[in-house]
């Protein structure tokens, strides 16, 4: 992997260690280019006039993601963000009481709070003894009420990737609809919803993917899109034919608005093209080896304590330094130049009641990133720990 | 008015002649220029890390659009669209079979497939003799069933302003849910919420308030607001407090989502802060005044009829041209530099079946457009008409 060009195609390198790329990552040129041109030539000739002139660029984003993930274009669904992509399945499945929702500890606070709100019983599938979901587990638990199989590919608040193949192995025999939450996945690991063998793939632009803020999609195989009639329409998810009727688009575009800044989303077509570029599995190896390393030697570390949990890990490494909150190492880490994260219980009950979790540092790296980096890192929180 | 300046500050203005505000307007410069500069800067320090630098920045277009509108910052919600804007009020109040909803002949699709949507009964109110909601008809129609007053300020294929501050006094007076969807009319009318007397608006960016693709924002009264559970939630307009129990956001902010763009969410905020500055009022009258004459024009050219009702019309001018389809009509017009847009039956089903309108052209006019670009269009829609 030709590390130094991506380097130098991605301007943030030149002026911040980041290491928040599960948060927002930075941006080739390329994307912000993409953007910052089709505005400038909007505010030339109108909104609408350049939308029109350019429906064949836009029409390609669906093709990139379509061909990034394995799946047809007109299953795709193009949105603001994850949560927008994730809501417009869970939503229009319209579960409630007497239904049951299986998920995973590590489930993420959005997806809980709407399993909470809908009324369903929520059962959370224990770990295995790696950390992930035990996946023997969840088979015991399906019954005819179970309605929905919905977990988080990796968590928001460590390095874990959950079995997700093997759930969509056994979603698939049960025919229970399975709804996955890639927002931490994609754009870091390699991606094929035939495999996954889920019938609904959500995500966001910003994190590894490189897009834009305010982008996402969703994926939703047609076993799936066919029966759900979306939970709320406009007139591009559907069309009113008459004063009395209106009928739903049949592709995966039901489960969109019609406005949209159209120049962000042509930026998200422009990162997926870039990482295609690149290769997926090109990118999962080397995220996976700089974390493996990173999450190796700050284990090393005296007073450091590393979090993750699971018998695959992703780019995602968290950790916290005894006798030090974590927000206050983050702000040290930003003080010399690396942007990190902090974990908060509110983002994942579950697992942070289970384990009785500290709030962490989240340091999540990238293609981009380089070893040296990693090494100023490890010297960074060797320096706070020995301060502190 | 100091049109020359503003015109300057628009740099789409030496480039076409734009008569489609009410689709996108054209921007002033510092609103892309908000949002490119942002962009750049993001793509150098990262998109989290610039929010929390910026976020001063951020909660001020809260207090901009509440400064527009005469409301507290806390009672405003910025969204991705006006179709978000509106969809969180409406699925929020849950209506269904047995509830009844009033809305005007002119309502917009995506708000009358919602209303389908629901199962509630949808009752048109009349228009009175110059075209408007008959502020008599819609009295008469309130009973214990209705439990909801819905409706279009401005209609998308209409230059027609509907009577809504009568609509506010007697939806006060009965104490029944007063939407008023001001997509068409927010950045052209000087709105003010507490004379409107509605319980929530809801509106774009991109139109007549010359903002980024991809922005609006809503209005929700605090009596409204403390009644509705958000059809949707996350992890912003929610919190998980406990594996069990979520908490809902006690502000408008329960109806957003945590992700957004914020690079155009500043450019919302730009765009408000030039319309104040140019002042809201002044804006109305010249708008209405340049509509007015080439409506009046338009109107005396052979061939042509003119399609707005109402007392009262604003800056969007509806014709067709006899024997010519509006949307050749549209594409000529384009030929020659002017962007105009066209009426559709499916957006506006009552109204087109009532009336057996036509598709019209729509030319909507802002205060940028000048007298001659005006004459212009006229002179061209002579030479189409001589033509065809």
């Amino acid at each position: 992997m030709d590390v130094t060009r991506y380097r130098a195609e991605t301007p943030g390198c030149a002026e911040v260690i980041h290491f928040n790329n599960a948060g927002s990552a930075l941006p080739p040129a390329v994307v912000v280019d993409t953007v910052v041109d089709y505005l400038r030539e909007e505010a030339l000739r109108g909104g609408y006039e350049l939308a029109a002139a350019t429906r064949k660029r836009f029409e390609d984003v669906y093709s990139s993601v379509g061909r990034m993930i394995n799946s047809a274009a007109t299953d795709i669904a193009l949105t603001d963000n994850a949560t927008r992509s994730w809501q417009a399945v869970f939503y229009a499945l319209r579960l409630g009481p007497g239904d049951k929702i299986l998920t995973c500890r590590s489930e993420y606070a959005s997806n809980a709070i709407a399993y909470l709100q809908s009324g369903a019983e929520v059962e959370v599938v224990a770990d295995d003894e790696t950390g992930q979901l035990d996946v023997a587990d969840l088979e015991r638990r399906i019954d005819g009420r179970v309605k929905l199989i919905s977990l988080n590919h990796v968590p928001t608040h460590s390095g874990l990737v959950n079995p997700a193949e093997e759930v969509g192995t056994i979603a698939e025999a049960a025919g229970i609809p399975f709804l996955l939450d890639a927002c931490q996945s994609a754009g870091q690991l390699d991606l094929d919803v035939t495999r996954l063998r889920c019938d609904a793939l959500s995500t966001t632009g910003r994190k590894y993917l490189r897009a834009p803020r305010g982008t996402g999609f969703l994926y939703v195989h047609p076993r799936l899109r066919d029966r759900l009639e979306p939970a709320m329409l406009d007139l591009h998810s559907a069309t009113w034919t008459a004063p009395e009727r209106y009928e739903i688009d049949p592709t995966a575009k039901r489960f969109e608005v019609w406005e949209r800044n159209f120049g962000v989303t042509l930026g998200l077509g422009a990162a997926v093209d870039y990482a295609l570029a690149i290769g997926l599995p090109a990118i999962e190896e080397r995220v996976t080896a700089l974390a493996a390393r990173l999450r190796s030697e700050l284990a090393s570390l005296p007073g450091v304590t590393v979090h993750d949990l699971g018998a695959r890990r992703c780019g995602i490494v968290t950790f916290s330094v005894a006798g030090l909150p974590s927000p206050e190492v983050k702000d040290k880490l930003a003080a010399a130049g690396i942007n990190t994260s902090t974990t908060h219980r509110t983002s994942a009950q579950y697992e942070f009641t289970a384990r009785d979790l500290p709030e962490a540092v989240r340091a999540s790296v990238h293609y981009y990133n380089t070893d040296e980096e990693i090494s100023t890192l490890l010297r960074e929180i060797e320096r706070i720990t020995a301060a502190g």
